[in-house]
């Protein structure tokens, strides 16, 4: 079902005249992990399995593998972002098998008379222009994006790099996503406003979203209103390497002390909900994963603002500059 | 209600030059951070919170310090056991002010005509001596006896360590726990098979536990016949600076793997129960805190066993020789 790139694998060792190697996996991938520990086994290293989070190649354990004395680490299940690591690291992007031109065909009828905007995932990227190719075919117009700054291949969204989206949303009608969960599709659409249809390879169907932008901006609005009334905030900063805004959080800190609000600063490597309640704090900024705001919100005990939304709170910025692209603002690092 | 000892910390951070400190709190602490930022407002200094585990003193987070540039970390409620950091660290104990006589004098019919070892954990420390001198002064003979490998001060026991608990077993009839929660009064138990009578400062009451010692190892037992029909075999260590047993994590891993079972090397910072099932493995080994296998075995999907126990299944110790004590066997590091 996935390329896990053996010989890629043994190459790597060999190039880096590893012993004992980090393996990261994403939920997805660790019921295979009998399998890629063969192509270690073979290769006569000592592979270690890490069991924290592996959300993106923002989420790189190279600190866990050098505690463990581990000479590399190879993380699977996402493309290279360029995050600067302590050790070797190879990026295994396993690339899912699964072609999705069955449910591309059902599409066909809602794809008629319009453009199209192909984006996808890492795992499906192999099927890209295979699917431009077939929709040609059928004389349907399709374009794929440029890569934003944190993506690899040209079309590829990640949860905070929407920009092969963006890059192209003037010349089209809507996107069509390739891939499985509803984050991304979401994410497409508050990043540029237009539909989604997402073709999951692995489902009998597709699906449509259309945008429903003023019910998410009143939701935004809403939050932000209600930390205005709160006293104390926490400013959350990751410590995971490719999510680490430790000066924009420490920025954003000091801004909201100057307003009167008490504010600190808390460092997180995964986001505990559970215990950040201890702290028994009022409202939270977040600086790491874009996720936490816009789609973890309601596992927070108070509202939890994005840092466009914290300077609309100090009176840095105004709402009526809230693009929904703002979702990205600042998460550049 | 604690002590958070704001000179020590002061001269800390003079001594260090620090900038930046990392802090990292218990949850039971967390609702005083405010409280406990005054000092380093005071000191002029940055602090920043520190979100994940504090488990105790084996939970040292300097890895997360030095990533966020802090150049010293404060680590709250617990006492130094000795754990290598790779910067400063300055342990403040937070010992309780809540007095233990009260609920001492409820307990005292219990006490009458018996000899007691006195244990507590560091938050309690204080005022052990003075519960020494209150039984002296009722005719009571109490025995406080010296630390083990991890602990700092006589009469002190941990999660790990019961040390000060079994070097005077022999004297006693049973022991006085001065302190909250069941962990310790089991872990005692089962270290010396001795009751214990626990004094809570907060309660209202005292609580007498008595052994169960057959039942806990029918348990055992029943864990390590179950693994024996399982074929996969995950060994869990712990990227914690006061929990990493690697080489013995890697030793059991061989010989499981030469007995025929088919056996990974798992690590863990905090052991994620709901991660470790995405691997879909059938039973563990547990080299990292001994509460995983002992209290916390129901969490996991499979059986848990101690190394002591994952030697006996393997055949090279014996049932007989499972002393209760072997729960902290191998557990030095």
């Amino acid at each position: 079902m996935y390329d896990f790139e053996p010989e890629s694998v043994k190459k790597f060792i060999e190039e880096n005249e590893a012993n004992k190697v980090a393996v990261q996996l994403p939920s997805g991938l660790r019921p295979y992990y009998s399998e890629i520990k063969k192509d270690y086994d073979e290769a006569g290293v000592k592979a270690l399995f890490l069991t924290g989070s592996c959300f993106g190649a923002c989420d790189i354990a190279d600190r866990e593998a050098e505690t463990m004395e581990c000479d590399a680490l190879v993380h699977y299940g996402h493309a290279d972002m360029g995050v600067p690591t302590s050790i070797p690291v190879l990026y295994v992007e396993a690339h899912m098998e699964a072609e999705p031109f069955d449910v591309l065909e059902k599409a066909l009828p809602e794809l008629r008379g319009s453009v199209w905007g192909l984006t996808t995932t890492v795992q499906h990227i192999d099927h890209l222009y295979e699917v431009k190719e077939v929709l040609s075919g059928e004389k349907i117009k399709s374009v794929i994006g440029d890569p934003g700054p944190r993506a690899k291949y040209p079309g590829q969204i990640l949860g905070c790099d929407w920009g092969s989206a963006r890059s192209v949303s003037g010349e089209v009608d809507g996107f069509i996503y390739i891939g499985t969960g509803e984050f991304h599709p979401v994410g497409i659409i508050l990043a540029t406003g237009k539909p989604v249809i997402s073709i999951n390879p692995l489902a009998d169907d597709y699906e449509r979203t259309n945008p429903e932008l003023e019910k998410f901006m009143r939701k935004r609005w809403a939050v932000i209103a209600e930390a205005k009334s709160c006293q104390s905030f926490g400013v959350l900063v990751s410590v995971k390497g490719g999510q680490n805004r430790m000066s924009l959080a420490e920025s954003l800190s000091e801004k909201l002390d100057k307003q009167g609000y008490d504010s600190c600063i808390l460092v997180a490597d995964d986001v505990n909900t559970e215990a950040l309640r201890d702290f028994q704090i009022e409202a939270f900024v977040n600086t790491a994963c874009p996720r936490l705001a816009i789609s973890d919100e309601e596992l927070f005990d108070g509202p939890v603002l994005t840092p466009f939304e914290a300077e609309v709170l100090i009176g840095d910025r105004d709402w009526e500059d809230y693009h929904l692209n703002g979702i990205g603002i600042n998460f550049e690092i």
